[in-house]
């Protein structure tokens, strides 16, 4: 009977809300918002508003919990609002507390204080006032005070001048232009790099062409791999020209665009304060009620991401059928060894970086499409899909940025040309009698490859056999050297 | 500058790859497969192989790890293959140890020794191999030997006359058929029956009907919610019916679906075993090369899934919509207030259940791309996008049927009609007109729409003003309640 | 300068309009509706509705229409209303006229009548009238009237007891119910029957298997084939299972789902008289709101037909793969060759059929995502997605049936098995070493297989040169036919 | 019975096969390829590609047809090529019949004589042939020669220095570049004028906002306006940047992208010769591999007419919503009347506009799908999903502009803002409250709104009946007019 396990097993699984929202009697503390007073657990730092949410929105576990990066921008911004806010009337001492506890935030000591999912409200209010709460309660905690006392208040204090349907898409954005700068650049150009390096090394490679998955006229394997960077190349341009518009941050528009309880000057402050903290160029966005009630420029940069992984797809796909074999696929590259294909077939090696990469490329290309209802479905003033927008975008740059490392690091850059392989195929294949059309003719030409291909025998053997060349001609014409690009017209 | 923090966060991020995959120098143990030895952290019960993964496949970080009812999967399949290795040969001490350790691992008690992420080889193979490993060694500590001795050895008894060839699918199959019918289907059903519960109670409830968002005519609210059941009854049903076939499973297939290396009743009663333990009806699927090659049946039941959310997305935005105002929205429904909207607006609910209900279907609307592209990007004897399609489809389940939860008890239930407001509105309404056709003709009630209309008056008003019919007639024949329904045809 | 062939390519491209609006001077014909008086062609019967929508909708022009199955279920929809209403009081003479008006549409014969395209109100009501008023013309003709004359009325006779918010939805169902009947079930079992027939035929054929696209153990073509044959039969099956909830149609429901105006009775002999005429089971939808709110039955319909899709991009993929070469690729099958590939390359032929055929499946996974944002997106008593859904629906059907037939006729049923290759794959192959491990060990046979796999030679050789076992033993112990399925357990 | 109808309407359906392929006894040509002999229809420039191609791919019929743009860009394309080819040995009279036959083509006088449908090889091989076919024709035509004498040669002629697989990629890439100018921006841009327009019109009049659908603070209508201008603003840059790697053509890479068979300068050339035709910048690409072997910049074009669909999406729906009622609904905007809502309900408009805009924004949703899978999907040295990708980035194409061009003339030029309902929304509202903070302080004020939600009664109202304030300090204080944007800091 299921009936045992299942139990052990659901408990096993409920254990991951457990951690999120069971409190323990005896060692929690009371918070309170506007709807009364809450117990929260006494170790953590969040408040009132965070420990509803964790009992409303018990929805998909701890995995599901809002993505760390959201939560270092939290850390950027709020620090950001609160140096603005100094030339804003804010008491300098509270704000100095804030932003000593935005720091912690951003560089993630406070990780385990964020404890709220994705599949919240759809304006990201609840990971607005965690964020609050939790800066409130450590910046209360610098100061002295008792957690809980609102001496540092998450609303009047930390959240100041700001509303959640500002900072939420502001904190999107900071989130992803750094996740994009920092992970999937870098990663996104030591692939390139390395399969430039290929390129290169395989550029006197001649080997034959494949069009419809068919036999066709030769190119060499650096050719190859420079189509390959060619794509990644325009792929990381389109990249970083769609960041272009994420740059520009919603702070300022407070709860409906207008700027309603902010002060004139504080959101171009904040967007400074961000600009210096992290070197990238933030600004404020020129109109404040598109930020709010879409998230257009981030549908279009995952655009950009969706075209990258469609990259990525075709040349994981290329490498995977062009190292089949040992003996009875294409077999023209060797893939490193990373871990045991079969324990009894020694040269089985399974593509399984391959794997993983169009694994991740078809993720993404789902992802696409949660990204692009979210940012269609807002209605009037605010686009309540937010955290799943942000979700999916965030998701589609760590898969893409560490599969693009290991792609590299475990595939790429031990790639093999089986030199010997390739060379066999070129010249078994009958495509390269084209060459022989200036000199005997398209006929007589044709008439060789169709004796091969009946005959299963090799070019060369036809034409001697047929008698229309000797062998000399055939060494002198059949270059496969030669058919590599244009010629030169001569009139 | 970033660099002290971005040093701080990456570093912290860092820490989740870490957790996974860092050795202790001092508490580790050595492991060896066919590549040679490895170490492997001391305190776990994983293997070689796992080991290699960890390193081979950082993608992701921690909350990319493999679903846990995948892990609990394995456990079922383990046990249930050892009992029915023992009719095949294998030492009956073996096996028990087997299946006592299979039993923890179902039970959940050894998720942490699962540390691979989705991101791997496509055919699941490192995460058969992480449960051959960690129940061989577990097996080997309830023996009293040695961990690492091989005393129970992963392949050859663990995976005896079985390959992750058809494992995985097996896995994926009976995880997704215990989720569904343990998390989602309930869920749904509570949902339903709730939903079903406000149609009773909203029977008499009579109000204006809205087609293209318009004015229309009247039907109850019983009616409109009734037809909300009638949505996921009807859902529930498809994703039953989905699920038949995924109740077939590839054991018995092994590597590419002739069963070589296994015998000849070993795939009968590792179904048997399964459907004696769950209670699920499990059986052989007729053709293994369908099952190896294709995830068709997982495909096919995420159309379900996907036409569920498509209900449910319907149905949360009409809940909203209704539930709109306090004053300037349509202001049917008022909606359970479980956290403060706004600390100045009493009344402002936001629909946030709602939003969280909607962004789960906007995410199984994308995951639905993935299981596709997944499913059809498979070749030859072998469809390598497994781990990325079972991710994709619990996913899906997990959060469906959290969000129906949710949904249900912290909105669903709570649902007050607003009678008043109904009743106003319906009663403002043009719409009632038709009611006079039969009784002073289409033109003069004409006449009547058209001037309350133009001067925004009630149709009584204009009515009356226009002498067309008495008060008394009026309030006889303008009769929402005889507008609820077909009438009886009389020659 | 582009100016001239702009302007020369605009008008050719607006003459597609201009067909289905413009009107000739003096060639028009007056009709009227409750906006007043409209121009519309002399020479055909739709009326003012019609050519409102004409005027408002440009968009997307001819090849937009909608699609002519809706048109020929109108047919039959409005002759099984007339046939009902005859019950429900409307004068026999006009019914008879409408019935055989009818008829001419159901056969097609009024095509050109019918201009309006998808993209225009979402309820379809405007392709409703379209219906309406051109039978009640048509009807008046029939009478020996004058068209416009509304002796026969396209509302209150054509459309008696009906709205186009419950006509709509009906029709999508009957035209999807013939559509998947008549034209792609007929043909998917020619293409299952084709690959069941090549599955026979190569039942003998053993063939290297491939996992991860690498070599693995051995199968027969056969048995890869009966693989594609399982896929497909399933997709039927699913085809059909979804395809039973589409038979419940909306027609009772009028305006709102109530059936306010209509007749008790009506709703059940409109669908006895579809059922009567067409032969499918149709019956009147228990919930109408339902069915007038969502079209969640053809969402999961699509999902079914999403699978087949899923199967066939998987089954054309390996074709076009086992038929690469021909001496450069895996060259397993030979394809019909159709039409020239190559002017010089004989035995070039590209797998054409294939390319059209995963094109198609490509389509279909973009139709899923355009059907289920449409089902997902109704609000209140009417989903005004329904042309988008329907049009997605019909195309998926259109272009899988045809594009099963296609791939059937002009490739399946000529291919022929390359056995020479086959074999010549087969025996290079090293995994067939795993037959010798019974005999002498594994270690042995993996001395042999890395012997092999380093010397480039086969294993019989390898095994030979080591002098592990004879000739004659070689000959005996290696036999791939040994290696297709199971074997009998001995004690 | 069925029977009679469907034969009549089946036949009428395979009808648009026939008016496609079908010959007519003793009205035939003989036309020949490598292939041998074929009839073709007497009155068609096609030759015996184009011809087989129609027999092997009957494939969705009529609709289903390559569009127009393409057949257009083979036009120019091919005239740029013969004006090349003087330079090249081509000879003058030849060439010269050449353009004029091409130009005939550009400007869609031969639009009839390209039969085939995207349902082909995935090269386009066929269509390119197609249009070779046509041009020799007419061009032997043009010079006085007999039909299929192939004194001007498709191939050596018309197709000479090409490729289908650089000479496709280049088509698709000329139609895009032409018709994203000549259409979709000319008709974006008109829409931006008019909600630019709108939001100028409306500056003034003040709002009730709405976050959650909630009511939330003020704005005004001509700031909600304003951000709609601001998206579709930011939307056309986007797609107008995605356009610029489209400019890049292939031609001059050939068979497998090295430009075998082709001279140099050629390449340069034809991008020269099609930059003055047209007068956009088109050039030669860098990279002639990647042009071929993948259609990234179209993927990456499409995300971009994806982001405009999203902007559209949530346009169109807020406009649907602000219009809804006229009594039941929100009532802000009156929508224009362009076609009967219903025959009694004055004042019943359907958002009919806002229908046929979404529908098409779904379906570009799904375009994306299908137009990422092509993309991914190529393998080696040629994508072969071509006609696939063409046809949908094509497709979106014109449904966006053509719903764009609707949406504008016949909804957005003619709303009107219902000033006295939103007036009086507006001073319903209790979200104005806000404004007494400062003067009585937040406790009164929250006391104030609490009164009114549960009194259903005006914030004035109770304000009054609480004493807090006078109605001549409401009338000072509480003045939305002040809460439309950010206030000076006043230390």
């Amino acid at each position: 009977m299921l009936s045992k396990q299942t139990f052990a097993f659901t408990q096993a699984v409920k254990q991951q809300y457990r951690l999120l929202s069971i409190l323990t009697p005896g060692k929690n503390r009371q918070e309170r918002d506007t709807f009364g007073p809450i117990e929260v657990p006494g170790d953590k730092y969040w408040g009132a508003q965070t420990q509803r949410s964790l009992q409303n929105f018990k929805i998909g576990g701890e995995r599901e919990r809002m993505p760390l990066p959201v939560v270092r921008a939290f850390g950027l911004l709020k620090k950001a609002a609160a140096q603005a806010n100094k030339n804003f009337g804010l008491d300098v001492k509270v704000a100095d507390a804030i932003i000593k506890a935005s720091d912690e935030v951003a560089a993630g000591k406070l990780n385990e204080h964020f404890p709220l999912v994705v599949w919240q409200t759809g304006s990201g209010t609840q990971s607005n006032m965690n964020a609050n709460e939790v800066i409130a309660n450590r910046a209360i905690e610098i100061l002295g005070g008792e957690l809980g006392s609102k001496l540092v208040h998450p609303n009047d204090h930390v959240n100041r001048s700001q509303s959640s349907n500002d900072s939420f898409p502001t904190v999107m954005h900071v989130a992803t232009v750094l996740e994009v700068n920092e992970r999937l650049i870098p990663h996104l150009k030591e692939l390139i790099h390395s399969l430039k390096a290929k390129s290169e090394e395989f550029k006197d490679v001649i080997k034959i062409g494949r069009t419809h998955t068919q036999d066709a006229t030769p190119l060499t394997l650096g050719q190859e791999f420079g189509g390959y960077v060619a794509q990644l190349e325009n792929g990381l341009k389109r990249v970083e020209v769609a960041l272009h518009d994420v740059l520009e941050i919603a702070q300022g528009g407070t709860a409906v665009g207008t700027g309603l309880n902010t002060y004139i000057g504080f959101a171009e402050d904040v967007a400074a304060n961000l600009k210096k903290e992290t070197g990238y160029d933030f600004k404020t966005a020129p109109n404040k009620f598109e930020s709010l009630a879409s998230k257009d420029s981030l549908v279009f940069l995952h655009g950009a991401l969706n075209t990258v992984a469609t990259s990525l797809f075709k040349i994981a796909n290329d490498i995977r059928f062009l190292g089949s074999g040992p003996r009875c696929g294409l077999g023209e590259l060797s893939l490193p060894e990373n871990e045991p294909g079969s324990s009894i077939m020694p040269g089985k090696v399974n593509p399984t970086q391959c794997e993983a990469l169009t694994m991740v490329c078809a993720q993404v290309f789902g992802n696409q499409v949660a990204v692009t209802v979210g940012g269609a479905s807002g209605h009037f003033e605010l686009n309540v899909f937010k955290p799943l927008i942000i979700r999916n975008v965030l998701h589609s740059i760590n898969l893409l940025a560490d599969a693009c490392d290991s792609f590299n690091k475990n595939c790429v850059v031990g790639i093999v040309a089986n030199r010997e392989r390739i060379d066999k195929l070129l010249n078994e294949s009958l495509m390269l009698v084209t060459a022989l059309n200036p000199h005997i003719g398209y006929d007589k030409a044709a008439a060789i490859a169709k004796k091969a291909h009946k005959e299963h025998s090799t070019l060369k053997e036809a034409a001697l056999k047929l008698g229309y060349l000797t062998e000399k001609e055939f060494a002198l014409w059949v270059r496969p050297e030669n058919m590599l690009g244009p010629e030169e017209f001569k009139k």
